[in-house]
């Protein structure tokens, strides 16, 4: 626990602010320090990201932004720090951290990230870190409450700081991350799919042997809350039209990098680009690009001369998506890459595949901290041993495995 | 498919009617062979049973009766036969017969079913049977429409009948009744465990090769389906406080049997009882006999002379249910029947043993007419091959069990 | 505020006990008194009484009892006792005080009571402050903590208390009961009339000048619980249908209490009755009194000889319910009874009227504490004047009345 | 009723389409015409285009779309289509066209409408008639099935079509766009102030001498809508952030035309606007300008020279908006605009006012085609004739109004 001396008590505003939200009724800011990094203008800026790219393409609900997920997330870290069971064995330091952490986890996302990071090499993870460590308004208000906040908090979002309970709370196969966006997700969705019993699994969750770890009588609340995920993922994240989306805004892209290297002259501006085509990012440059900057320069590519370039942004902004099968045979993908050839469709911008894989459950995790633990007389249990079903699922021989191949419509008419 | 002519032109009310229902939003009753079943004495008696016998001594909201479940079961069938996909494959007369089988199988449930059969030589679908072909008021509404209704619906529920479809949306893996219960006693529990997409199940079903089938597209709904069923079985109605009151319901009536035969003479009237006692049992007596009655009975033998009956009585009233414990080992059992032997309190009452076990999907039923067939580019599949969950339940080694032993606290206290 | 000393730190339960609930989520119960007053027989006699009387003959969702409802208002008052308004203000002696006059302010309820007090000399407050103040379970748990506890509950209840505050969050216009039986009642019939947001309306509760108060920021919340609950007394209390099962109960009732006064002597048992038939009636008679008892009673009314006591028997239990118009003339009323007198029904039994009035928002109230005060710019306004909807309601000229009259089918069928 | 003859048997899709609907549950796409509609660039353009300007600044989760919207009014439309009682009264054509206005009822929206059109004069109903006559690709999809659909659609959208029902259900008092609104808007924002039973309203609806009415049963759902309205106008629309929210942009975009006509050099590009500034905006320009490109320019014109442009810029896009009080006084005015004037912040684009009314039901209306028409006992009466609430509303002396003055914050700082 930590030793530092930092009190709350000069900085809790005198009438406790709220926002109303549909997913947690209420988002509670009782403290000076969340109110002032809600409004910087990093925060501002997430108000101008979509929490899910493609889906809203499918669900036309998910129009919902990441400033909408932060909130979300911070509320959620905000009821397991008021529980009893965490409440008094956090200090109050480490509550400032894990509340910070969860409010700017998603600090560094840039517009349309899938998409983006697969064409551009950045990673989103490193801009969190350099927008809470580096100059930034967040940075700012941090420091001017303590100086080794930004650090601290960095290090919970990166998974490197020395206590685990605060990287479980944010990262891990059952945090507040994952709980916010699977309940928020399936509200703005309108489906039925994300939906588990937050309350329950809140009420059950404990510290035990330095870990978080969920008494016994949540197991199946817990249960409900993987196949949310699971089916998640399926049928909102996953969905292939989604996919379709993400995989015509990364040719988009290509188009644009491939344009700028062999020196093609853009005839409107895309300055605010250039420091990605240049691979020269600095946290500025990042932090002004988002959705109505990328919005506006696809919508001025239907006018360049590139005829391939503007028929991929006028595809993408009237949702003329490409056409999508199995992949069943590579003979299958080396067909359409003719028959596109022949067409005139370069196959490198419009023939493209996609592979997803997801288990209701993963036993060994490559992007979690842990498996989830379950208390049980005294004694700790992965759930994969408490719960049947996800025994089951984890002992099962098969998983669901996805690969499709993405083609213009236009292709195949003339068949 | 039926070829019996009947017009429901003419049965058309005036004014549909409609019955405001928390779970369906509207029971719309259109023909008046609905209404006047409604308004019967038989179907008025379904009022005073409750849906759920002991759960509501654990979930206080879960005071609804059988009455409200037939509705809900009779809508649900009633949505079924509305959507295209069996809208055009039933008869007008199939339909009247299915309906009607919805709202009256569950007519012949008696008081507290599951304890009270557990003592009497009692099977509820043996009366449902009688109640349609024999005296009854739903027999003469029925009779007064087509003579051939009352054997053609008691068919579909005993199963019997040529038509499949018809026994499959009453009585299947996936039916009107099921899928009814999971989502009423859901929502009068109050818990979130059986909840599921309905609307989006009855989008994808379909009639093929004669069976009563589902979209590939419906499967991860129906993967919802199953592990609401699991967690609504343990959840609620594998509750080991559930499972104390109906233990100590049996006690109850097994001492009323015992002191009937063995002569004793009871204070106060018991006559509804007597049939029961006697093991001759006519409709009409079995009519009378609802909730309402044995409460009276049980809150008057709080009276009696015999100790014991008159303290199972008072337990059952006031809600001084057993204690209950894991019976991990036959001498566990040996030693709390010796201790209760000891303490003045007959093992036959005191101690007693419930043995559930559930899984999520089964792949072998004994009381369902067959599996969940999924219909995939115009083949049938087993719902275990298509559901990766699924599959991964079925082909687990392991089951769910729970065996409990309760007992009086009172011979522990001294432990 | 009280200066009693009582110390609830070692009541607390060492795990707190929850129940699930349809409305609040949750019912925390975290101290043994609340635990022990709930698994009183008398509080356990209250799930043998239903919430609503005729209701759920057109409404059947609504089959719920008053113990559910009393553990409602109890967990909304807790609710309040935790808000930071509150809290600090009222002593810990004085919270438990309320608390349990919440769990017990209906304890006194008989079973069909609107009907039953019609025509037995009956209160059910009367007996409230009775089971509190004398030879109950309840009275021996309150004893057992404070032995000045039953007195300081039933004053808060009879609203005798000295403490405004405590009574009003009890009984007043805008209370724990009111909010509670709305929301639950709403839940249950499954209309959307009775919701509004509670969070809202407690979040914006003060103390001030003595007086349970809400901030202007609540009024439009409160505007729409005024009329929540306008709506649910016309849509649900006084939905002619409920009206018309309550009055055949008042017919039934006024029969037996005729007959015995004849000297008519009844097949069947009807002693637990006689006590309120002679008008003496001691706690312990009262007690023994529930629904199920009188459903018993009413289903063996129908064996006997008298041919009214028998056929007003079997029309109420099987919901063959009197029919009903405007009563716009006295001349209408006349005709009728004239009419039924004819026929062979007495008018005495079989021609009932009703007049049920309700406004909005009551000025001048008669059964409640005072008006709902609004707290502004540190000054109070009644709510009326803050309020222009409720300003409009206040001030117009019209309410809302309705008269019916009730009478047999059978005697206009042959018009 | 029309004489045309269009057949939509043939347009039948072979598979219904459904669109997942969070309001609706379901939005459903039976024919081919609505498809094509919906995929043209001028529907998908509405997805760049907020349903609510400055609420998701106060309500976080209102950033649905027009688009949005727009689909549900559609489905709305749709159900009443569907109703029994007006099914039969409305020829195929006359389905049609009504369905297509609502789908498109808004396609003439610009970005942020209400403070640009308060600047710029641009009025979107024009536009919206613009585009369905003019070039575009919705006229051409309509063109395509009947070459009167244009004309006929534009005519129920601005009130000028023969057939008042058409118009009815599209634009009065209880139409499909404010029911679909109010809901949505309840939905989004996480309020529960804008819920109201639809279903119930729908049911009631009849064709009644040429008139779209609602039976006497469905008065109180239709109170409950009339509040549901008036607390929404006041709690999200007219709130004072969102206004102020609004003021910042209305202060920005004059600003940006002042600048322009003093022949202010932008550093930045502004073509898009040029034709806006030039009051000669064609329908192409019109469709080019979305919320992207608005907000594109307004972080850009945070780098230009111009001190008051760039600070209103900043302003609003990091959320620094204007403080406000209740202008009480003129007096209290003129001191704010010497104080800022003194401080440097011209009153012209810093002081500024905002004046709302609203009053729970217009008795006069100015922009609804009529008053909701009541059916009883096959007569017509105006609502406020039969609902106590409304009368009561109507005939108050009061109504509510509220004028604010917003301001920086910074002038008062200093006081």
């Amino acid at each position: 626990m930590s030793e530092k001396v930092f009190s709350l008590k000069q900085d809790r505003l005198l009438e406790g602010r709220v926002f109303r939200d549909p997913i947690h009724n209420y988002i509670h800011v009782d403290y000076g320090i969340f109110w002032k990094l809600i409004n910087t203008k990093e925060m501002q800026r997430l108000r101008r990201i979509h929490q899910l790219g493609g889906a809203c393409q499918v669900y036309h609900g998910a129009e919902h932004s990441r400033f909408n997920h932060s909130l979300g997330v911070y509320e959620v870290v905000r009821q397991m720090c008021e529980s009893v069971a965490l409440k008094e064995q956090l200090s109050e330091y480490d509550q400032v951290c894990v509340l910070c952490a969860a409010l700017l986890h998603d600090i560094g996302h840039g517009p349309f990230s899938h998409a983006f990071e697969h064409i551009f090499p950045i990673h989103h993870e490193i801009y969190t870190t350099k927008i809470i460590l580096g100059h930034s308004e967040v940075h700012d208000v941090l420091k001017s409450y303590d100086e080794h906040l930004p650090t601290d908090i960095a290090r919970i979002i990166d998974k490197s700081h020395p206590h685990q309970i605060l990287i479980q709370m944010i990262t891990s196969q059952l945090d507040g991350d994952r709980m916010d966006f699977l309940l928020r997700d399936s509200y703005f969705t309108g489906t039925t799919y994300g939906k588990f019993d937050m309350n329950r699994i809140l009420r059950t969750m404990r510290i035990f042997q330095g870990q978080l770890v969920f008494k016994e009588s949540g197991t199946q609340a817990i249960e409900n809350y993987i196949l949310a995920r699971y089916h998640m993922y399926w049928q909102v994240y996953y969905h292939p039209v989604s996919r379709s989306y993400e995989q015509l805004l990364g040719s988009l892209f290509l188009r644009v990098r491939d344009l700028y290297q062999e020196g093609y002259v853009f005839k409107k501006d895309i300055s605010l680009l250039i420091p990605f085509l240049e691979n020269h990012v600095s946290v500025e440059d990042y932090l002004r690009l988002d959705e109505s900057v990328l919005q506006y320069y696809i919508a001025s590519f239907q006018d360049e001369t590139d005829s391939i370039l503007s028929d991929l942004a006028y595809r993408f902004l009237n949702r003329h998506l490409l056409k999508y099968c199995d992949l069943k045979t590579p003979k299958r993908l080396a067909q359409l890459q003719a028959l596109a050839q022949e067409k005139g469709y370069p196959p490198r911008y419009y023939i493209l595949t996609d592979d997803q894989k997801q288990v209701p459950y993963q036993y060994n995790m490559n992007d979690d901290v842990n498996e989830i633990l379950i208390l049980k007389d005294e004694k700790l249990y992965p759930l994969s041993e408490v719960s049947e079903v996800v025994y089951a699922i984890v002992h099962s021989s098969r998983s669901k495995r996805d690969t499709k191949v993405y083609y213009p419509q236009e292709i195949i008419n003339d068949l």
